[in-house]
């Protein structure tokens, strides 16, 4: 085993992937996947953060409506070069915190896949089908790659960011068809170029969405230059002055290629319901599922006291006063308390009530209490368990196992197509024609002979 | 001293500073060492790991010879915007090893310095005061950087890289007149996305040009970015999950604000002047100097002992058997070889005989050994002891205090522009006319009112 070149083979791996050697089940999921990722995309139209940095991308890049580019930026309608447009859909897609995530590599995959994916696929002129192995390499390659990096990786950095880049090498490498040599140098540029901590969310900042536009776009350079035949460190990831080397105390080598071909690890990513970071779902599921079976009122709650994961202590411990609608979404108490108050935390709860005095109130009452048993589930379950006190004096517990858009617990088509279209309508980022007609070329994805733009261009 | 807050120290020295506040031989300094630049970046032309990421940022960039960019690219006279342009022109100006040199923070500050402030002053019209400010900006903040970091870092992580980001963001923040609250947003886009590991250097891979063109490039974009108002971590530098936490073992947080406005650390910058990377240059200065006392051909030799810091065991040590020119040029053994037989190790020698029989055997004979002496000296200073052992039994002591390039061994201002014009005939890159051109103007840079191209455009 230690002779093993354990990143080549995850990188011959993702090189000689074929749709083929994929099952029905997961190609569909990954056309579901798919469609929720362009539902988020479409949705980060608007925010400030997102637009700052689509600005940025045009203002670089030489493309305007006579000099147009080959690949569409999804919120402004306009063009540019994929590296620019892989940035650009990459930060719209991690705004509203709807876009998917992979539980054990605590890892978001369509926010680094789909959008350098998407880019390269319309400058190059792939099929449907490539467009879409290739993003379920990204997924094969990114879901590892963030096990492998592990829990005391993610205290500190972000692992969409840092193996994100990674992803989106592996993803555009497929498209290119670099060979497995060409594929392991292109990791090779990409983990040099890895980055993004965790300190910016301490003070709301920005920096969510500068850390997918980095990982989209600096992955699909990795991928273009190897093709140009520039190279890379042979053991990024694993050598001695390595990723894991730098920034692991417990990297997993053996994670890089667990059960490849036979594990598809794309098919574990689970669907966010509420519009909040994930650790506070299992909790706000438990929470709903108590106050539904005791036919409850937010006003008959006292304190709601959660029993959680490390991930969760970790990223939202230091959130206790959010200042902001994105801050909230990683703040316990406040999406709890949108639960209580309004049986769902959606992006316009959010919008019109993270600050409200009630929520604000019952947020300072919700206490989080690492939990030996969820955090030994975790990461590969995200589990919780909740005990509820009433003013009335009585404690009723509750525990989530399972929650809502994990694989077990999963969204249909339909509720997928609904959640697409609300997204849509929220930012009006697509008009629900527009939208609709989007959705349905998604799904059938694989008919697509030539990718072209989503949706209608400026 | 705990209740301080650092990094926002640094972010308001770096948007507060005048000409008006630096001393005249400092300022003459950063011309010095802008001449020195230059000579590098014109050189980098033709090498293959540059032309790869020039031709991507080229067509990426949608710019051409009809629809012109502000910025210029130094080796292929194309435009393009800032972004890019700083990309390929930090890619270019780290390839042959002749760039500046920082000695305590392990540090180029050079190659991601003066390139993106070059393309963002061109940009917008900045005036050759200005640039020349913005590049101070950027030496002092990226200096301090590299210094906070310290040697745990650099035993991974290749600090150009890394503290680069921060040193770019604060030269192109100062030519955008960024506030202080607005350079420190700057600093925590920067720090979130800075990278670059060491694992390439086993490998000889071409990583190292990729490493100054990404901190070139985000560090200019972070700038930018929050010109538009993106925010940023507030203590990315020196927070709990910030690059200290989570990449170095040994930061020292009094470094970032190290006796601002008083020392000038840009004055310590040494000049290189063997090609190589510095850390074996006392070494091989200390061999010439016993071999030119003693009348000494190299075949007189029989093994070369040095006696070196930790740094030069961090990154020559894997360097065993070079397989390329570039890789040779961190092999202790092959500059002690060049040096043995040719007086010099040049970018001739390298490139003609980095693999000559002759001094892969002289290579293969000289080791290294970290001397507590020469390591307690280390980083402020870079010295090294060698034993010289002669075929006839004799063995001859030499050391060095202070290698040709250092501030207190420096380079006159003809030994500087006869450096670069070696530069650029060495490439091709710039006609004798062009360079001795470019040269002047950047001797008299004060007197540009606005910066334009230093080379004529294709």
């Amino acid at each position: 085993m230690t002779s093993a070149h354990l990143s080549r083979e995850l990188a011959t791996f993702a090189s000689q992937l074929k749709l083929e050697d994929i099952p029905p089940e997961v190609i569909e999921r990954a056309e579901d996947l798919l469609v929720d990722w362009f539902g988020s995309a479409v949705a980060g139209k608007g925010a400030r953060a997102v637009e700052i940095i689509t600005q940025f991308a045009q203002n670089m890049g030489g493309f305007n409506d006579v000099h147009r580019g080959p690949s569409e930026i999804i919120s402004s309608r306009k063009t540019s070069s994929p590296f620019f447009a892989a940035m650009a859909n990459a930060a719209a897609s991690h705004v509203v915190e709807q876009d998917d995530l992979h539980n054990s590599s605590v890892f978001h995959p369509a926010t680094v896949v789909f959008p350098p994916a998407l880019s390269c696929a319309q400058a190059i002129g792939a099929s449907g089908k490539e467009f879409l192995l290739a993003a379920i390499a990204g997924y094969e390659v990114g879901i590892r790659v963030g096990e492998f990096l592990g829990r005391s990786h993610y205290k500190i950095f972000h692992t969409t960011s840092t193996a994100g880049t990674l992803a989106a090498a592996a993803a555009v490498g497929r498209l290119l068809k670099l060979n497995p040599e060409q594929m392991l140098h292109a990791f090779g540029s990409a983990g040099t170029q890895s980055a993004g901590l965790w300190e910016f969310l301490r003070d709301a900042a920005d920096s969510k969405q500068l850390h997918t536009a980095h990982a989209a776009s600096t992955g699909l350079m990795s991928a273009y230059i190897s093709q140009a035949g520039f190279t890379g460190a042979q053991h990024i990831l694993e050598g001695k002055q390595g990723l894991a080397a730098g920034m692991s105390n417990d990297a997993d080598p053996s994670k890089l290629t667990d059960r490849l071909g036979a594990r598809w690890a794309i098919a574990e990513t689970s669907f966010k319901y509420h519009a909040s970071c994930r650790h506070t779902h299992p909790a706000a599921d438990a929470l709903l599922q108590v106050m539904l079976s005791n036919h409850l009122h937010a006003d008959d709650i006292a304190k709601v006291d959660t029993f959680v994961h490390q991930g969760a202590i970790d990223v939202l411990g230091p959130v206790t006063n959010p200042n902001t609608v994105h801050q909230s979404k990683f703040s316990m108490g406040t999406v709890l308390a949108l639960v209580a108050y309004y049986r769902f935390a959606g992006l316009q709860e959010f919008d019109e009530h993270f600050h409200d005095q009630a929520i604000c109130a019952f947020r300072d009452r919700v206490t989080m209490t690492l939990d030996p048993e969820v955090d030994a589930a975790y990461p590969q379950r995200w589990t919780c368990k909740v005990k509820v006190h009433l003013h009335t004096g009585q404690i009723l517990d509750g525990r989530i196992d399972e929650p809502k858009g994990d694989p077990g617990n999963s969204l249909t088509r339909a509720e997928l197509t609904d959640k697409a279209m609300r997204l849509a309508a929220y930012s009006k980022g697509a008009s629900p024609e527009e939208m609709q007609k989007a959705i349905d070329r998604l799904w059938n994805i694989r008919k697509e002979v030539k990718m072209g733009p989503l949706l209608p261009q400026a």
